[in-house]
Order: structure tokens, then sequence, then C-alpha cells
């Protein structure tokens, strides 16, 4: 079924101790397209400046993703500059040029507004409201957020919370937005604030699958080469929204290969810059690493 | 079968968020003998001074421990006192007062000379290596260490490698030992000196078992209420010694249940200050525990 996501396209510019990247294709809805694609037919809603090349377009459409919702703006498109140290977990910014992404107010071409399935990657939880509220009657809507908007639009946020099915967010995200410092606390009182999933993801200590009843842990695929982890939490958005949009059916069983799915699909992403390594992808490669998380977690 | 641990005996000062302890029981071989005591007979070989409480020696024997190792010296016992801050997973030292321990030197009783299964807690390298030579063709050693003698000790902790077949180690002490940032490439660093399995303890993101051709993931069980992680590495390893010395077979299989009872018996022991959750631990509460592991990680 269709899965609808709307977020940022950027052009990022990526240091770490493995390389760098001038410029490449980058942003939350990319990669959040780019995963879920393998799975399902994605409809991108994201705006991009003048200047963005057209092989980006390209490449996009090559891989199915429907970019009717991409509005072109006058200006630039958004750019990020950041870099890894040693630590892998965290990125550093250098600088953020909004651009084009500053004024972004999605605006849903009419076939979007009957999408059954819906993503709402880390952008104003205002603007994030604004696209659930020109559809009609979606079937599950999730979302992302992060620090930024934690601690400058609380309320607002609040208000996306209890109209959302599935949170996803990190680990400290978790528990700022919880307060506390105990992970299994803040997951319940995030179920409380409406969503009746939260998904909390660790990087590469894995991804943890919390409803009211019950919990679910996944790993994170153990890698020699960890190369670049930016978009890895898109990815990981992506792989779970794109394997549970096939058909409408939220059993417990399925919410669970979901999150093995995203955290195979960010696998896959932190092995090259960019989506280097997620353009390759074909669905035998995510065949075989979901024989592989059985191995790791059997016994 | 048979258990032997070596390692320390100590009275700990503790604080946490959560409350304090003054001169609670504590040491290495306490939290591994109490906590391999749930599955096997445990022979302890540490030393203690002379103001050691008799109450304390009364309930390892109540749980089954074997003291006849257990040397009493001139002096006080070894003391330590740290704390916790939010982040439980690291402790801060205040103090540490070795006491009896500076010159601990292991003397086997005959009877302990041929125990199949041996646990050489974090002490030093050589002694280590000391009672390995007093033990007549164990049939299984496995050994902890820390960051203090792979810094001071590199050698000597080397020669010790090169005689266990099991390693325990921490997620930071396993990079600092092989070098590098990769834990994935570390593992195999590690495989290479020695062992034939290297268990690395990621504290609340649970542990990993590495061997030549297999990789094993267990979580640490969620909890709501971590009071005191002190002790939690030794009764890890409890866990997985103690079931794994019920008989001969090192299948991975095993080796596998064995890191999951590892990871339920750390669970237990952060739950209170000292052993007093581990003092009440029946064998039902740790059955419940691993059906609840399966529950976490079944997709």
């Amino acid at each position: 079924m269709s899965l609808l996501v709307v977020g940022s396209v950027a052009l990022d510019s990526v240091k770490t101790p493995f390389g760098e990247i001038r410029e490449g294709l980058g942003g939350s809805a990319t990669y959040f397209s780019i995963s879920a694609g393998c799975f399902t037919k994605v409809r991108l809603v994201a705006v991009v400046g003048e200047d963005f090349p057209a092989k980006h377009v390209a490449f996009l459409k090559s891989r199915g993703v429907d970019l009717r919702g991409l509005a072109r703006a006058k200006g630039k498109t958004f750019r990020w500059e950041g870099f890894y140290g040693d630590d892998m977990n965290e990125a550093k910014t250098l600088k953020t040029d909004l651009n084009v992404f500053e004024t972004f107010s999605p605006e849903l071409p009419s076939p979007y507004k009957k999408t059954p399935f819906v993503f709402l990657a880390n952008i104003d939880p205002d603007l994030q409201r604004n696209v659930v509220d020109q559809i009609s009657d979606p079937y599950l809507v999730a979302c992302d957020t992060m620090n930024y908007w934690i601690s400058s639009k609380p309320r607002s946020l609040r208000k996306t919370l209890s109209r959302v099915d599935i949170l996803f967010l990190n680990e400290g995200e978790a528990l700022q937005l919880a307060g506390g410092s105990n992970l299994m606390k803040a997951a319940r009182h995030l179920l409380s604030l409406g969503p009746t999933t939260v998904v909390i993801k660790r990087g590469e200590y894995g991804a943890l699958l919390f409803r009211k009843d019950s919990l679910f842990w996944a790993p994170a695929f153990p890698l020699e080469k960890v190369r670049d982890p930016t978009g890895a939490g898109d990815s990981f958005a992506g792989g779970f929204m794109g394997y549970l949009s096939r058909r409408k059916d939220l059993s417990e069983a399925r919410l669970r290969r979901a999150l093995v799915y995203g955290s195979i699909m960010a696998s896959f992403n932190v092995e090259a810059f960019s989506l280097n390594r997620l353009r390759r992808i074909k669905r035998e490669d995510v065949d075989r690493r979901y024989k592989a998380f059985r191995g790791l977690v059997r016994f």
C-alpha cells in the first residue's frame, strides 16, 4: 500500500574517520524513501531549490519514488555540514543552511490525500500536524522528532504526539522528552502521550519496540565497517514503515519484524557515505541479512 | 561439576542516586560465587582480614559456597568506596584500601587442585596464572580483566590470555586491549590471543558472545529500577560459568544459553545494593526471567 513521507531533501557534506563527501544526496525524506522503497511505493513530500541536481531527481525516480510532492522553490537547496569523530554515535554539526527549507509549507498533491500509511520525518511539529490535516482518514501515522523540537516547541510536539500511532526517537531524545534517566519509565510515559507504539533507537546497540503490554529488543547488525552514520535513523524508519505498509496488519508479530527490517536497512546505510550503499541494495541482500539476524539472537 | 573462583572478597561503600550502603558485602569472588551458586557448587579462593564479619561467612556458607579456600590474614579486609551518578554505567572510585588483598597470594587447598571449571576474576594477571598452575588439567579456564591491568601489565596479561578458553571483559576494555574503535575487529583480534570465546559485556545494552565462526547477542533485561550496578559484571560471569559448569559440553547452544543466564543474574544483582537481591533469588525466579528473555527477542 502507499506510504507517504514528509521531510527534508538535502545536500550533505560529511566527514568521518573513513572519508568524506561534499554535497552528497541526503535529507530525512530521501533516506526514508530509498529505504522504504525496497518494500513499497513511497510518496515523497519535500522541497528543493533551483540548484538541486537533475541526477538526484533521476535517481529517486529510478528507485520508484513518487515525486509529485517534491516542490521546487526559488533559492538554494537545504545544506547540512557535519562530522563524526571516533565515536560514530553522534554527529557534530558544522553548518546548517536551511535555504528553501526555511519556509517549507507542505502542500499535498490531491492523489496523496488518500494515503493509508504516513511518516512525518523530523520537522517542525506544526508542519507535521499540518500534513496529517491534509490526509483523509489515514490508517497509520508515525513520526520522528529531535532534541531541537523537544526543547523549543514542547507544546506543539505534544499535540502532534496525540495524533500519531508510532513514535520514533533515539534514546537520548526519549529520556529528554519524558524526563528522568530510566528508559523503561520514559517509554511508559511516552506511551501515555498518544502513540500506541514507541520505537527507541540506540544506534549500534539496537532498538526497542515498546507497546502497552509488550517489549521487543532488536540488535543492531554488527559491522566491521561503519563509514557514515548519517541517515541511519531515517533508513531505520524507512525499513520499518516500508515493511509495515505492505498490508493493513498491525499485529505484534508484524511490528517485531518491522523493527528488524528497520535495523537491517540502517545497517546497510551506514556502510557507505550518502545513499551509496542503499542505492545498490537488492531484496536478496535484505533477506540474507534478515536470516543472519535470526542467527544472531537465537538461543 | 565444581567451579573454582579466585578473586576478591571486600567490604564496599557505595552511593547511587537511589541510596547508599556502608561496608556492605562485596568483591568479585563474592558476587561470582553467589550468582554461580544458583547453578552449581562453587569453590572460593580469596583472602579477608581479621575484621571480616562472621555474618558474611555464615551467609556464604548458607548459600553452599565452599570456603576452604578463603584465607584469613592479619590486618583489615579489602575496602572499596565509590559512587554512581545518573549514568549508572560507570562507577567513580573514591577510595581503595587493598589491605590484606595487597599481598594476596592464592594457595589452593589440595582438594581444589582438581577442579574442572575455573574462573579467574579481575586480579593481577600474574596471580591468575599462578592459580592455573596449581590446577591439574582443568577442563575450562575463563578470566576477567580490567583497564588497570591492560595498561600496567600488558605482557603478563597476554601470557594469561594464551592460557584461557573464555575471556570476559566490557566493551571499553575490549577496545582498549585490542586497540581501535570497532568492536567486531577488536573481538577478532582478542580471539587471536588465545581464548576460543570472547564475552563482551555492554551493561544495559546487553552482551555479545564472539567465537571464530559465530556471534550471539543477548540483551540486558530491561529494568525500571537499577539501584546499584556494583558487581554486575561478576554476577554476569557467575551466571554464565555456573550454568556452563553443570556438565562438560561447550556446544554453541550451551554457550548461548550461558550468556543469557549471565545477563539474567546481572539483572537481578543491580536491582538492589550489595548482594541483597541475589541473596533472595530462587531458581524459579531465574527460570521466569529466562522465559521473559525469550519473549524479548522472539521474532
